[in-house]
């Protein structure tokens, strides 16, 4: 299999959905020793047959690893998966690391990192911002909060799943790697609302969207949002890409960090207020640059 | 003086203000012969200077004139310099051409253009992006409505003041340009609102925000001004730039056009309301990513 032996870290994967299953497979691939457990019964066979072990729940994980990733849909899960009844901490050794790679509320991630501080380990914070694409082409960048010594120490993990330069530190502060992802979608959310604006008066004015994106590009609005989702947009292709329903939990999130720290978030709660219109009238798994749609 | 002596067409150039004064000396210093007209005396004696001939008014510049371009600041300075008791259409011989490339409304612009024709001369709106810095260095992104035939007889003059891939013909139907520089306003309104709230956000959060502009650099937040103006917010550099009561003046025109096109504004709308807010503070001279000082 061309595993490089030298690599001793055991590491643990749990939830191995759209994102986690690519992930975990470069990890595999880099020669990590790797137990796997996932909801879905697919991924961990695919992820066995090519090497990884299965068990079966979070604490069996642990009890077999000495990093454990988490990659789960939402905040309840995480806290589920490593501080429940089975959870990663009754079964990480002392000195182990929790490293939850999903997009979660900050002020949660906090309180799991003290949590796991409790048991004698570490916790890092490390969403990511990339998409199924990142995931599977090993592009993400990579959102890390937590002590500069763990973030060294998971560097080399990073480094198999997203660029070099694209894995940023962003505070020793427990959480802050979640709040700079919530930051990224919020200046998605507004980028995006601009776009989907102005392209939506362009159509009503009978102007030619093609030729005022083209015209926005070369200038000041533009954007990989205006790029990208600009596209999109013009050619009503909203076969997903990023769920607006992931989106929607993404900005609730966003909304309660803001309340949180104190922070006025208007842009945040208009974005959140067009994507609840999207999900409401059905447009829950479509890409959530059909936003547009609802203007 | 270097002019090249080739060209036949006479240029007036009204309004020689920030923008207006380095564009009409590209003209100039492209063997243009130019005739100016301005309020202020001294952007006219500087480009008289330089070989242009002053006239004491629009209709004084058009009888000198093939092509008579504005550059002002509001729609009622357009309406007046053009229709007005002295305006541009009592002077142009039938056949010349008005080319207004002030940010005005795309209704008004396109009631200008009727007024134009009859005269029997043609009207271009042709707004540009890019502001004093692309002035100076002639490097403009231009966004043109009117005939196609209008846009290729002015293509030489657009090609003295912006990049030839950022020249734009929009549409044929008169107020496509102004219209499109709404698109672009309201584009970079929501990127600049999302940006100023994530920044916000990071810093009442105690997160270092030059760390989350750099992961966001990385991935699909990545903008222009996410660039240059999160560098501006983060190190709070509010020298204009582009001054917010201009911004605001863009913001009231996109409201206007959403209202005539039936178009949802909801974004520009809560940007302009940040903008009103800044400028209600005594920020109207401060550039307008200020506009996350309200947050």
């Amino acid at each position: 299999m061309g595993k490089e032996r030298t690599k001793a870290m055991k590491i643990g994967f749990i939830g191995l959905g759209v994102m986690g299953k690519p992930m975990a497979s470069h990890l595999l691939a880099r020669g990590y020793p790797l137990v796997v457990h996932s909801r879905s019964r697919g991924p961990v066979d695919a992820l066995v047959a090519a090497g990884a072990v299965a068990a079966a729940s979070p604490v069996e994980v642990a009890r077999q690893s000495d990093v454990v990733i988490t990659m789960l849909p939402d905040t309840p899960d995480v806290e589920r998966v490593l501080t429940g009844p089975n959870g990663v901490i009754r079964g990480l050794a002392t000195g182990g690391m929790a490293i939850d790679m999903s997009s979660i509320s900050p002020v949660a991630a906090r309180a799991l990192a003290a949590k796991v501080a409790e048991v004698g380990c570490t916790m890092l914070d490390a969403p990511v911002s990339g998409g199924e694409i990142g995931a599977i082409n090993a592009s993400l960048s990579i959102m890390v909060g937590g002590s500069a010594e763990a973030f060294e120490r998971a560097r080399p993990i990073f480094e198999c799943l997203g660029h070099a330069d694209r894995i940023v530190h962003i505070g020793a502060e427990p959480g802050s790697g979640q709040l700079c992802k919530v930051c990224n979608q919020v200046a998605i959310g507004g980028a995006l609302a601009g776009v989907s604006e102005a392209l939506a008066l362009a159509r009503k004015a009978g102007v030619d969207g093609a030729r005022v994106r083209q015209a926005l590009l070369g200038g000041f609005a533009s954007s990989r949002v205006l790029e990208v989702h600009g596209e999109r947009i013009l050619t009503s292709q909203f076969t997903p890409g990023f769920r607006s329903r992931l989106y929607q939990k993404d900005l609730r999130i966003a909304l309660e960090a803001g309340a949180a720290n104190g922070a006025a978030m208007p842009t945040a709660t208009l974005v959140a207020a067009l994507v609840d219109a999207l999900v409401a009238s059905g447009g829950a798994d479509l890409d959530y640059s059909a936003i547009g749609t609802m203007l």
